[in-house]
Order: structure tokens, then C-alpha cells, then sequence
């Protein structure tokens, strides 16, 4: 193993504020030198890591955790923190089992003050802990670490409305790199890009105050007026940014690869004691060649070993929906931040008037295409899973009572594995199924999603979801496509229903067992057939095996109709039972659900015994 | 039936457009006196509407319905709207059955160009439609009317970082009262406050560009050049408001009860056929004393029969929660805008500094419940059960997870009544009981109510919801208090199960039934006692009633667990299938549903007959 002549010293973060100044931009580089063998190797986030290495080293001098708390927004920025905080041999199984998890978790240490996951929270969260902490009359501090990107999602901007007249001691730094995962939009942005690039006329007011606190006898009443005055003197002396007019003191731009200018800005901001805003400008990838020249493609670097030219989902989606745009100048494609993500490049390029990058703004983007709808467009919203669950509210509200026609080709439904409990796209089909008037497609393999993408876009009416996973199809059999069901009578009194991905493993569980297990796929999850009830009912048991959870999902709804109608045989459903599933690779995680093919087979095959 | 000398002669927008200018003043009165009378005997939003008479008559003027066309965001500001648009006769059953919305509904009348219920998320639709007419190439305009209270929802941000630098011929109405439901609050309600106060300030501007536009050969050229320049001068000269830094135009304030001045304003936005906000400021309650002095209570009126001093259940709540918070320091109370509807005034009041009144976003509310629960205070947040469909994922993600301990008290849990498919509160028991280790429970009555609160505070762990009607108790047993479940056998062999308040239609239907039939009313609804699967399975036959969705819902549930374990008795679930339901009042819609005690009462008989 490599050895690092600082870095290696470092159990907790005493033991970086023991550390000598000169001795910190040798720990930084230390830092960034671990992450990029680590990383590159275990697979994880890069660029936004590399970003923040002298922030996060600056942040555990200044500040003393865990009595000062952290929140870091989205947290996939958090390894160089896990590393000064006695975490760095836990990056060996980096986001597999047993190992530690690629975002803050404060079940995982104690310096970890609050979950991240998905964007835009960190604020909100801050400011509970700051207001907590004047109700318990503490003095320590609350640090919130903000990306632009994360700034373009409401959420933030609800807690600034919030934290701006508060009297906590919350201090938000902003960290500016116009890149969220990808390049960063909309105007708030370019915004504060332009704060960027004028660092003297922001400072100009700190020069002001200086020279007037030095002028003697009318200096110190005149700046006091000036404060108070809404004159336009003031706004020429003092101009203001959104952030002071929205009550935080301000100070930036900082550039956030100094370690001394970072020192400095955050003890400032320390002193003030009120809440405030630090802007730094930093590179994303910084010190990583490739990194730094594309930050997009090293947002998440995939294992060593697994990296290769694999086909994917969202590859398959992008092209399909590419090819229909071409036919029908209706569609139209909308994505929240997530345009490699979710495989929409070809679309961008091919037609950039029908292409919607809304920021990290889920709940936007649902209403937006809302409207498109109601003007007869056909928008498609493209979307994680666990991201698709901000929206839920406008689903229901603006596209599901006016029954609007629109698509969400839902990415990373089911396990996504390495990213943990806040990215298992595990929920959808529960929430989803229970939206009036609904369409759910859950395809199995490209074919069936391409099949399930052009009757969504051209026959179904209303909301259409068309869910898939993470990664590519791995189908190992050969059951006809289809839109609705597919149906494999093998004889015997068991029948096996699965949807999506997982019914490749209830092929497998099926081909081992010891008596016949017919098989049934639906594509179709919401609403579900009126053909499907006198097939269920031919067999004495059945079983339900689902890759999401239990409660309010498809297994149960399947359950309840057969019950409905007067079922007497036996029936089960293997599901994600009342909790949430933690990282690892997919396999494992499956296991240990007891959903993949052998602990399905042990079920077959032990219920059998027990029945003879 | 009162005869209103211009209002009656209108039937659609054009009849507005030939009038003279003159009538307008009087059209405007005639409104006001016909609102005033209308909503004081059907109930209905009144404050609101009397603001915004003279916006919609020259909203109606400047623009061509239904080729331009308006999102009026929340909604319940639209009677005017609907006057101007043929339906005056509607508003005799007004929110009621066979009677118009209190709502725009596109289903209602093609003047309606986008559902409204939730609050910020008419720009997000607007931009959708400005897009839509963009890429249809028509050039027609598309209006938001947004209100300031509206404007402290995240999503109200989101849209505005995208509409400013979208080309579309969008304008944004901000309509400022100073008002959401309660009094605003946040630090961007302050800043508008601030652009009020300071009209000539802003269009000091305009003043500039006059002024070098007459200045002879050096005027023009100076203009350009400190319009491109990123000067002091120009800060000074040319004042940029936030919605200008956003990429807007800005327009205001203009006095929006000056038809005038609204003419002038609305026309000049049309000129620049760019994205444009227009602030306009009006007083909620315009023009009825009681209503301009206490607009908080005249947000909403009752019907004049049924107006009383009736206890609710948010009266209730609120006075055990500020008893609670009186014994244990560590309560909290927050409310998205929503104080006196959650019953919460008696808390604000004796416990300001634990009182978080955060504006209308559900989203921050939950997360930042979660950060002051990370610190071991005790957050209760208080909402309504259709609104809190905003903050599903903040749920999940930002107290579920880490199991934080929050109370949420859920009010306008079930059916709401007048306001229809946007309020109906019937989706909480689905998507709350699919969160992992949450506890849910629906108390029924004021005993429960209380007994579940004092459990969620003081003995649960992790996130505990207690949902609770609209209105008030109106039980008609005395069934034992539970927080678990109460069982009364009656002998027989039907056992009818429900919860909350549908459980009082049960024991009448049980009562009047030909055979006896036991009742089973459950207390908490997630997770399901492991004592209630025996007392199922003593039952031939068991019927599930639930004010609520039945896809996910507890009906299903409880239908999967009987035939999980083995149940080949008869089971029946009534509840909301697959379908919004819409206005009108709380017993008449029961009725529809098949949900009232008569309905039930038919299923009992009904299937008995068929047995024998």
C-alpha cells in the first residue's frame, strides 16, 4: 500500500489542526493523489472531490467538529472530510458492503452531521441544526456546502428565504464551479458567474467601510448613515448582492484553491456570527488533467475493471426517443441536470429547440411539461428513479387530474446499488401505481422498452411511466416481448410473477426448482390486465417477487385481487420489507434481500416440501 | 335575483373588450357587490378575489382569451376570471356538486388554461405554454399570476431560473398583498416590501433613459454605452432588481386597483414580448371593509347557514400540542403558511421562539424539521394532508432514513369537500404507509387525537404521522379510546373494518344491517398490530372501508396480509378507485363513492343475500 507521509497521520480532525500552515498544501496534495488511485480503482465521484480538497482541509481547522456540523449538499463531495475524520481505510471497499458509503451518513460517524443524497437540502437541514442550537443556547457553528447546481433546485432557494432573517450562526458556502453533473443553467448561474468576475467591485464595499472607519471624526457617523440610508449613494458605495438582499452578509468571491484566502474568508465569516455567505470559486476535477478538462464524464468513474463500452438503458431510451422526435415534432425531451445520465445527448444535439435542461428542478420540470402538454406537445421527462420522488405532488396535481399526456422514462428504477439508501430507485412503482388514471410500464430488455416507449408516446392517453434500470439488459431468456404480459405455462400447480429486471432471476429460480413453477412477467404494472386474474387463479399458489418495497407495491395489489376474488390457494410476495437498502453492488445486495435467483428457488422449493 | 347593469350582459372576454373605458369602474363595483354576496352565502375565497377585480377586467382587455392565455396560480383568485367567462350563472352552487369550481379547471371552461390548487406553480406552466407556442411558432402570450405568497415556493424559483432566459412571450403577474393565508414572511417578502416602497426609485430608470434619449448627439451613444457597461455609474443610474438579474424585464409597481395604470403597464409588457415580470400592489379584501381589515380571516368564508363557533380538529391539535410544548422545551411547531388553518395561533403565541412559520414550501419545512430533530428537538410539523404531497421525497430522504424523530400532524386528512380534486386529502395513508419504519395513525375523535399526539411526541421513535379530518368530532359511539385498534365483536360472520372518520358511517351501516356484523376500527394504520391477523381470521367475510385511494392504500394491505396467511373467506375493499374526486360536500360525496353509512350498509346486505 502507498504510503502518505501526512495523510496517514491523520485519525480525526485534531490531527489537522495540529498541522503546521506550510505543511498543508503537502497534505492537499496528498489528499488528491489518494482520491484519484482510490477512485480510479474502486469506482466513485471524482471531479467534485478534487474540487474541494483545500476547502474541506480549511473547513476542519477553522471549524471544530463535531460540535461545529457540516451539512454538505448532495454529499458525493464529502471524501476528502471522511478522510480527515479517521475514514480512510474504510475507502478500500469504497460504497460496496462492509465498506464505507460514498455519501455523508451519520449512522457512519459522528462527524457526519447530516444524510445527502439528493441536492438541494443542505440549507434546510442547516438551519435546523443552527436554530436548534440557539434554542439550546449553543454557540457553535453550522456550515452548509452548496454547489450552483444545487442552488438551482427550489428547495435551496425556500431555506435562503428562510435563513436570511434568522439569527443563527449558519454559515452557507457557496461553491461556484458552473458545473452541477452537468454544465450548470439557468439564470441564476450567470449570475453568479458575473459575481466571478467582478471580485474587486464586491470587495469595493469592505475598501469603503475601511477608508471611511479611518477618516477622522465625520468618518464613523457617515458610515453609519450610509447603512441606514437607502440613498442612492449607498447602493453606488455599497451594492448589494441577491444574497445581502436577502439578509446574509456576504463575502467572495474567495478563490477556494488558497488555502490562505480560504483562512481567512472563513474565519471572517466565523466572526461575523450571523448568517452568511462565503462564495468560492473552485475547479471542479482540479489537479486531475482529465478530470479538469471533463468534469462531466469524471462526475462518477465507473471500477477499473468494470469499464468498458457496455450498452445501457439510457443509451437504448436516448436513441429510441431520438429516432421518434424525428418522426413527431411533438415530442419533446426535458431533463433535471441529467442529460448523460439519462442517455439525452443525441437528443440535445439533434434537436436543441426540444430540449429542456431545467437545472436540478424535478418539480419544475413535471409542471413545465404540464404545459407543453396542454398545448398539445408530448414531453418526456427523463429522470432517476429516487430523484422522480421530488415530484410527486405535481404528477398527481398538474399532469395526472387533467389526465395531460405526457412520459417519464424513470432511469435507475430498482436497486442502483453502490449509491445507497437516499439513489434506490425502490419506491417508484409503489408511488406511482397509486396516481388515478396512470399508466406504469415496467419493460424488460430494449426491445420491450422500445415497444412500451411508442405506445406511450403514441397510443396510451395520460401519464405514461416507462420504468427500467440501472445498467443493461441482461435477459437470459427468450419470453416474447410484449407491452402487456408474457405468460410461460410449464404445467404444475406454482405460478411466479416478477416484473422488470428481476424476472431474469425468476427465470433462473424457476429453470432450478424441483417441481414445475409456470412463470408469468408483467410489463403492464399499473393497471394490471383483466386478463390476468383467470390465469392467477388456475394455480394453487403463487408467488410474487418484486425489486421494491412492500408496502403500497405491486406484490401486495396483486395480492388484494386475488383475495378480492375469492383466491384459496397460497400466496406470497418477496419484497423489500419496511426498510431501506444500503450500498453495495447489486448481486450482493439482492442476496441479501433474498431476492435473487437461488433465495427465490429456496423459497420454490422449501414451501413444496412443506406442502408434501 | 339581483340585477347587475353591466355584469349581466356579459358572456365572454369580448363582451368586456366593447366596453367603453368609462363603464369599467362601475363593471369593477358590480363585481365586488356580487362577489360579496355570492361568497357570503355559498362560501367560497373572498379576500383574495376582491383584490384582483381590476387586473381580470383589464387582464380580459389587454389580452385575447382563449388565444393568450392565463395561469392563475393557487387558483382561488379566479372568480372574476370565471364572471368574465359566461359563468356567472355557476356561481349559484358554487363548490358544490352540479355547480362551477372554486378553482381554474381547463375541464370546466376552455378559458381555463391550467389546473390550480397548490400554490407555485403557475410560471412553471406558463413557461411550458410559452414554449409550446414558441415551437408552434404562434405568438400569442401566455400570462402567471403569482401571488407573493406563492412566490416563497421553491418551485417558483426553479421557474423563474428558467423562464428569464427563455424567449417566450411570458409575463409574470406578481400580484403583492403582503399576504399568502397568513401574513407573509421570509427575507424576499421583506425585499418586495422594499420595491414598493421605493416606485420612483425603480423607475428612475426609465427617467434616465428619457432624459439622454432628448439629450442632442452625445445622448444616444451615452446611453448604449452605460447600458452595455458593467460600471458603477451604471449601478447607479440603472438599479437592477432581482428579476432583472434573473433575465426579466421589470415592470413596477404599478397600483393594481388603477385600471389606468394597469392598461398602461399590461400593454407596454405585451410591447417587449419578452419574458416580463409586472409588480402589481393590491390590498387582499379591496372594497369590503371587514375583509381589507382582517384579510387572514376573510381568506375563506363559510357558507352563512353554517357559520358557528364549532370546535375542529385543528383547534384541538393545537391546544394539546402548545400543552405539550408547555411541559417538554424541546417541541417545536412548524407550518408552511398556514397557522390559523392548522390551528397553531395559541402555540405562535406563547412559544414565538419555538414557532417556524416558513412560508409556503413543504419541502424545507420537512428537512428542516430533520436537522432540528438531529440536534433532539422535537419538531412537529403541521400541514395539510394534500399539500404535504409536496415533500414525499424530503420525507423519505431527510427523516426517514436516519429514523429522525418528527411528528407530522396531518390535517384535511380524507375527503375536504368544496375545494375539490386538488385539496382532497385521500392519497396521505398510501404514500405515508410505504415509508419504511414510519408509524402512522388516524385517530377519530378529540380523545384519540390526543392520545396518538402524546405517543408520537413521547414514546414513538423515527417519523410518526397522526392525520386528522377537516372539521370536527362527530362521532355518534363510544367505542374505547385506542392508539392501537378497537375491536367490538358482534358476533356473526362479517367483520367491517375502517379508520378515522369513515369508522362512524361503518357503526351505522353495522347497525342497521339484517345480520350482525363486528367492527374493527384501527388507530394506527402503519404498521398493522401483529394481534389484528388472528381477530381476521375468526371472519368469513371482511369488508375494508377507507376514505381513501385504493391503489397502495390500506385496504390492499390488509388484503395481501389475509391472503398471505392462508384467509379463503370473502374480502371487499371500499374506497376511491382509480379516480379524482371532485367538489361539492362531504356527505354527498360519501354518497358518490358508495362510502356513506347507507352505501355500506347495501354491500353488508347485498352480499349476505347472495350467500344464502
Amino acid at each position: 500500500m502507498k504510503q502518505y507521509a501526512l495523510l496517514d497521520g491523520i485519525r480525526s480532525p485534531s490531527d489537522v489542526q495540529a498541522l503546521r500552515e506550510d505543511e498543508l498544501p503537502a497534505l492537499c496534495e496528498e489528499i488528491r493523489s489518494f482520491l484519484i488511485d482510490t477512485v480510479k480503482k474502486t469506482g466513485g465521484h471524482l471531479a467534485s472531490n478534487l474540487g474541494v480538497v483545500e476547502l474541506t482541509v480549511v473547513l476542519h481547522r477553522v471549524f471544530s467538529l463535531p460540535e461545529d456540523r457540516i451539512v454538505f449538499d448532495v454529499g458525493h463531495q464529502a471524501y476528502t472530510h471522511k478522510l480527515l475524520t479517521g475514514r480512510k481505510g474504510g475507502f478500500e471497499r469504497l460504497r460496496q458492503i462492509g465498506g464505507i458509503s460514498g455519501f455523508p451518513r451519520p449512522t457512519e460517524s459522528p462527524y457526519d452531521a447530516f444524510v445527502a443524497g439528493h441536492a438541494s437540502t443542505s440549507i434546510s437541514a442547516a438551519l435546523g441544526i443552527a436554530e436548534a442550537a440557539l434554542l439550546q443556547k449553543r454557540t457553535d457553528y453550522t456550515v452548509a456546502v452548496i454547489g450552483d447546481g444545487a442552488l438551482t433546485g427550489g428547495e435551496a432557494y425556500e431555506a435562503l428565504n428562510n435563513a436570511g432573517r434568522s439569527r443563527t450562526r449558519l454559515i452557507i458556502i457557496l461553491n461556484h464551479n458552473d458545473m452541477s453533473i452537468s454544465k450548470n443553467v439557468g439564470a441564476f448561474a450567470k449570475y453568479l458567474a458575473v459575481l466571478r468576475s467582478k471580485p474587486g467591485y464586491l470587495r469595493m464595499k469592505h475598501n469603503v467601510d475601511a477608508f471611511l472607519h479611518h477618516l477622522p471624526l465625520i468618518g464613523e457617523p457617515l458610515r453609519s448613515w450610509l447603512k441606514r440610508s437607502k440613498s442612492l449613494l449607498k447602493s453606488m458605495l455599497y451594492p448589494s448582492t441577491f444574497f445581502e438582499d436577502m439578509g446574509f452578509q456576504y463575502i467572495g468571491p474567495v478563490d477556494g484553491h488558497d488555502l490562505k484566502e480560504l483562512s481567512h474568508a472563513l474565519t471572517h465569516a466565523k466572526e461575523l456570527a450571523s448568517p452568511v455567505v462565503v462564495q468560492i470559486e473552485t475547479v471542479k476535477g482540479k489537479g486531475c488533467r482529465e478530470a479538469e478538462e471533463n468534469p462531466g464524464a469524471y462526475h462518477a468513474v465507473s471500477p477499473e475493471k468494470s469499464r468498458s463500452g457496455q450498452s445501457s438503458y439510457s443509451d437504448e431510451m436516448g436513441a429510441a426517443l431520438s429516432e421518434f422526435a424525428g418522426r413527431d415534432p411533438r415530442i419533446c425531451a426535458i431533463t433535471a441536470a441529467m442529460k448523460y445520465g439519462t442517455g439525452l445527448q443525441r437528443f440535445a444535439a439533434a434537436y436543441p429547440e426540444r430540449f429542456f435542461d431545467v437545472g436540478i428542478a424535478e418539480e419544475h420540470a413535471v409542471t413545465f411539461a404540464g404545459g407543453l402538454a396542454s398545448c398539445g406537445m408530448i414531453p418526456v421527462f427523463c429522470v432517476y428513479s429516487s430523484f422522480l420522488q421530488r415530484a410527486y405532488d405535481q404528477i398527481l396535481h398538474d399532469l395526472a387530474i387533467d389526465r395531460r399526456h405526457t412520459v417519464l422514462c424513470i432511469d435507475r428504477a430498482g436497486l442502483v446499488g453502490e449509491d445507497g439508501e437516499t439513489h434506490q430507485g425502490v419506491f417508484d412503482a409503489a408511488f406511482l401505481s397509486q396516481i388515478p388514471q396512470i399508466t406504469v410500464y415496467s419493460p424488460e430488455g430494449y426491445d420491450e422498452l422500445r415497444l412500451c416507449m411508442e405506445k406511450a408516446l403514441f397510443c396510451d392517453t395520460g401519464v405514461i411511466a416507462v420504468r427500467y434500470p440501472r445498467g443493461g439488459d441482461q435477459r437470459r431468456h427468450k419470453l416474447p416481448v410484449s407491452d402487456d404480459f408474457s405468460y410461460e405455462d410449464r404445467g404444475g400447480d406454482t405460478l411466479l410473477i416478477s416484473y422488470g429486471r428481476l424476472f431474469s432471476e425468476c427465470i433462473q429460480a424457476a429453470d432450478g426448482a424441483k417441481c414445475p413453477v409456470s412463470l408469468l412477467k408483467l410489463t403492464k404494472i399499473t393497471p394490471l390486465s383483466p386478463r390476468l386474474l383467470p390465469i392467477f387463479m388456475r394455480y394453487r399458489r403463487v408467488v410474487f417477487a418484486e425489486e421494491g418495497i412492500y408496502n403500497g407495491g405491486i406484490g401486495q395489489q396483486v395480492g388484494s385481487l386475488l383475495v378480492e376474488n375469492g383466491f384459496s390457494g397460497k400466496y406470497q410476495v418477496l419484497a423489500i420489507r419496511n426498510r431501506f437498502v444500503g450500498h453495495g453492488d447489486v448481486p450482493s445486495l439482492l442476496a441479501g434481500l433474498g431476492l435473487n435467483a437461488a433465495a427465490i428457488r429456496d423459497i420454490l422449493n422449501r414451501e413444496v416440501v412443506q406442502d408434501e
